[in-house]
């Protein structure tokens, strides 16, 4: 694909099915955007050297702080800090675009463990 | 506002009406999330040192390079490449989604002219 071409995220989407598994989409400079489906439980991590930026395309992401809760709809962005301990959660199928930094893995300071995605596809 | 507290997009979007002026919503470490509303045409430039990610929400963009041309419709990405001329344009107002480093200006080598924005507001 040459750089500089448009990319549709929901035809990217359609190409799998796997939940808790993003897929590497595009890059800018050091960064990937990733898309993924989420359903059901993630566990409690955090990413101490990289913000991450979730992007919710459809469906309700429901993400737990130790301290509260932000519910992101279509539409919406939430930013979970460096250093913040985060648990992704969605009740039903929840298409979401990622971008962090490269190398961060998903799983945080709670890997290696069954949901840790080290080798990521670009689709 | 708190660190990892939602945003919505569209209601970022509602709180302005002028084309061509990105407004900063979020921070993903040294990065900045705009959002922005185009109509008509912009200038030809590059920015030398960082990729530039386009997400349209609203309309349809048009990006012209010296070779070719892309259009983006809702839900879809480009990145322009660093060093890549570029000249996005939308024939009617298009809504769009800005991820690129801090401090990048957004005419680039074309600036300072008419539509360089570099003291931007956080919205």
């Amino acid at each position: 694909m040459a750089a500089g071409t448009r990319i549709n995220l929901a035809e990217k989407l359609a190409l799998f099915s796997e939940r808790w598994s993003p897929k590497i989409v595009e890059s800018v400079d050091d960064y990937e955007v990733k898309v993924v489906k989420l359903e059901g439980d993630f566990v409690w991590h955090k990413h101490d050297e990289a913000d991450e930026l979730f992007l919710v395309l459809k469906g309700s992401l429901h993400m737990d702080f130790r301290d509260r809760q932000e519910t992101i709809g279509v539409g919406e962005i939430i930013v979970v800090p460096k250093g913040v301990e985060h648990k992704p959660y969605a009740a039903q199928e929840c298409e979401v675009v990622l971008l962090e930094r490269r190398g961060v893995v998903n799983t945080g300071d709670a890997g290696p463990n069954a949901l840790t995605r080290t080798d990521i596809e670009r689709i």
